[in-house]
């Protein structure tokens, strides 16, 4: 089987992929888009990271595509993409794993303010400030897939009161975690969420969900973190609940734009940290594991694993 | 009972812990340095924040010392405290969690680099740096009690193996942390660690403990916490093996001064992070319940709990 690598690793990346796949897969033949643009009726099947809009137009046999990030927005949203075509996100043990530790991570330094006394080093001020306990401080984790279940988990075992939402209709008690669904019930955990994440899926439904009306509804001094997408936010009602003083501070993973344009206020804001889209990179080890178990199974002519669901976006 | 107040809290704080006591124990009157010296041999109970040296001289009736702090090198270091009067440290749950909370924060930034984001944030520069499993990432916890085996267990909780050390002699598998005793098994566990957390007590065998020596003994590229002590670490050797990129980061909770000196070069240096004694603060609401608990049980003629070992130094 022939199989498309396209997107934005650099060229040693792509050759490791090249090499670990067929290795792992001697019936698969790797070809850079140079090299399918060739024969393009041979490729069967692409492995893709966060590739250009158009990039697998033109190939009338390709009948299975891999992502190698987790979020699948911008393939979804690329029009050239026959719609028949399975689409399979990376679930990447090690991936997830590292979101959870990014998510816990900011959870800490919001409970505790570890990023005012940042502030405070680079003023040269020695001053305390209270702690609360963690059961004092409830988080609302956002989105509910493996990262946000794994997040929240690991969240909810520190002692934090961790309640879950996804758009999904459907209440659920996991372990240590409440899992609420629906529109509805977002709006009545909000007032009662002192830390937001956001993992959720980027879709026509949660773009924008971030804006000045849901963080109004968070009660004064809430901190957040944004893991997922730099489209789930309106930066301008962002910045204005930072500058208000309403949110206390901002983990900013994503941006609409990235890089994050050097002109941007979120660079210097004191009370924003930029992160350069980290929190959680796919790990090639493990996510080799993956895309070699996926394209045995398209060659078996079996379905592959964690295909995205079109009608609801991810 | 008259039990005395005294040291480094500030007027409102004393009148809440007077409060506080008095309710819980009709039988106590608690007094300020003011209105013991009025009636020094009434005082049978001292109740102390890092007090000044010479505070708990003359009171020929003093029987019971409980300290505030977690940390009692200070007491023990001062002469006018009669040997016999024996001294609690304070074990406080919640300063407990508080303290395990701030260990779990530091890895978690050590590890994944995030005080490195912060520097790039700074500058302006989007760049991200490779992303290591926390099972690739050892870390050693030095001291075992309370604190740092809450502290080791959090960590482990979170994949990162966890070796322990103390200075006692014997070792332990506790959970998934292997705690190592004795001064000589420090030196094989040193060269393997990513990442080290010190939660040590203060004592002549700890002093100074973290110089050129043991740094030298950490692979290159390694993370520092120090949570417990200034004193244990020199600060010139520290400072050189940061401007060496020996050490990668340090995390510096506590300081030989406190405050911190304004010029001292901790402030401005790169790689450190300057906290304010405040990576677990006792918190009142649970301590009163201690040192209640512990009044009353020197009230019915009982020993009272968390006694310092004056042998061992804490």
């Amino acid at each position: 089987m022939n199989v498309l690598l396209c997107g934005q690793l650099n060229a040693a990346d792509w050759a490791r992929w090249r090499d670990a796949l067929q290795r792992q897969l001697p019936a698969v033949t790797c070809c850079d888009e140079a090299e399918a643009r060739q024969q393009p009726e041979r490729i069967e099947a692409a492995v893709v990271a966060n590739p250009a809009p158009g990039s697998l137009q033109g190939y009338p046999q390709l009948r299975f595509i891999q992502s190698l990030w987790a979020g699948v927005d911008r393939l979804l949203a690329d029009a050239t993409i026959p719609s028949q075509v399975p689409i399979a996100r990376m679930v990447d043990p090690a991936m997830t794993a590292a979101m959870a530790q990014s998510a816990l991570w900011a959870t800490l330094a919001l409970h505790r303010g570890f990023f005012a006394y940042a502030r405070r080093q680079a003023q040269g001020r020695w001053q305390q400030h209270a702690q609360r306990r963690a059961d004092e401080v409830p988080v609302l984790v956002l989105g509910y897939g493996e990262m946000g279940r794994t997040a929240a988990q690991a969240i909810a075992a520190q002692g934090y009161p961790v309640r879950a939402w996804r758009r999904r209709e459907g209440d659920l008690q996991d372990g240590a975690v409440q899992v609420s669904g629906g529109a509805q019930a977002l709006w009545t955990l909000l007032p009662r969420s002192a830390i937001v994440i956001n993992l959720l899926p980027l879709s026509p439904d949660t773009r924008g969900l971030l804006d000045a009306r849901l963080l109004a509804a968070l009660p004064p001094k809430a901190g957040l973190a944004n893991l997922a997408r730099g489209a789930h936010v309106v930066d301008a009602d962002l910045l204005r609940a930072l500058d208000t003083g309403h949110l206390r501070h901002a983990v900013l993973d994503v941006f609409h734009e990235e890089p994050l344009p050097p002109d941007h206020r979120y660079w210097t804001h004191p009370r924003v940290t930029v992160l350069p889209h980290a929190a959680a990179l796919t790990d090639e080890r493990s996510a080799v594991e993956v895309v070699v178990r996926n394209l045995a199974r398209v060659m078996r002519g079996e379905g592959a694993e964690y295909l995205v669901g079109r009608e609801v976006g991810y």
